[in-house]
């Protein structure tokens, strides 16, 4: 594994990663009138569209970050439409 | 240009996307209490990174994506620093 693939894998562990304090927040503060539903519907769009291109060009790093990612931001989407009366 | 790339074009652009409606919102709203600063931390971080990622493998619609994604996640997080009391 060469140190372009590494950082690869950190910038895609990074992205990832960063949905996790925003679901917390939302999971304790019970308060998600400020979060774009918009935002998160399209995301998760977007990511599942990202699944499909890491299965099309047989990249596991792709396929497993976006398989984690959407499941991150469609908790929190589900969660913001949950607490949307704040 | 084959499927699979005018596939992952249309999952960037659309991942793209999805920050500008979060955008929007908090420019309107001007409260920001519910949105994790930690996220938008991070998040910019590590597409930062990914730019890299992209100059290294050369792959232009990577730097561009992510180019775009920066600037947007960035002005979410000034402003969500800048509207945090609400």
């Amino acid at each position: 594994m060469n140190y372009t693939t590494i950082l690869g894998l950190i910038a895609g562990a990074l992205t990832t990663a960063s949905f996790l304090p925003q679901l917390i927040k939302i999971w304790k503060s019970k308060s998600s009138k400020d979060i774009s539903l918009g935002m998160f519907i399209v995301f998760c769009f977007g990511v599942s569209l990202w699944f499909v291109y890491g299965i099309l060009i047989n990249a596991l790093p792709v396929i497993i970050f976006n398989v984690i990612t959407f499941i991150l931001a469609l908790a929190i989407l589900t969660l913001a439409i949950k607490y949307r009366r704040a």
